[in-house]
């Protein structure tokens, strides 16, 4: 990928800008945890670095360690707010690795028993909806959950 | 995952101890990369800290930051070695989130256009190959790739 560039008109690129809105479940200098708005599963989050890197190859390290202390904690109150059996986390790269969205993102699912995941196609979720999943997240996060 | 405990005998933590075998990729002080014995595509490889821990949630943040560390220097090699056009990158948490074997791992799957993840649970690969591809990957990341 290193021919691949980065093109800062990405939709992440956007809400990193506030040029789009999104769900804000978490964010801190380096990362931001938001609702994915096509869940493969109820509490489906995504967690991107602020710095601009399209997928896995290209992020600078300092940023790639960032983004896997936020997964890590995005992950635990995902998982707490609904009360999963497991979790699956996601990263793809390329089109033939199964992006869509060409900044650096990673994907984290909320499993149940006997769930299968939605296919990520599956279509828009209702805001309302994801307005509160991303509450309870927070909720979790801050400590109320 | 609080409650889910580290059994120090699996497979993995076996293979750390150098109990099984495994088509070695890459080692440093803190993880192990190997070839997945039931290939999803071919090259498809595993990234594992050396510390014990079930999965995502309960690493040690040093742990994980080496783990992804190692899964980006480990993916740069299979791509380049697999002349891939993208990776596809998974992590599983618990039975209801896809993991089999719990020792944290991190799956890199090297992706061509147009052709389809196998099933894990595909079968097992000949030996000679993985062996083949081990090598493959390694010449790339001592620089002969």
């Amino acid at each position: 990928m290193a021919d691949a560039r980065y093109d800062p008109d990405n939709i992440f690129a956007k809400i990193l800008r506030g040029e789009i809105p999104c769900h804000r479940v978490y964010e801190d200098a380096h990362t931001l945890a938001f609702m994915d708005v096509m869940p493969q599963g109820e509490g489906h989050t995504l967690v991107i670095p602020k710095a601009p890197a399209r997928g896995l190859l290209d992020a600078d390290p300092a940023s790639l360690a960032a983004l896997t202390a936020s997964v890590q904690r995005v992950a635990q109150a995902v998982k707490t707010a609904f009360k999963a059996d497991g979790l699956t986390v996601f990263q793809f790269n390329e089109p033939a690795g199964g992006q869509t969205v060409f900044h650096l993102h990673v994907h984290v699912v909320p499993r149940r028993e006997g769930v299968p995941l939605k296919r990520h196609e599956g279509g828009m979720a209702d805001n309302t909806v994801l307005a509160e999943h991303a509450a309870r997240i927070r909720a979790v996060l801050e400590g109320q959950g």
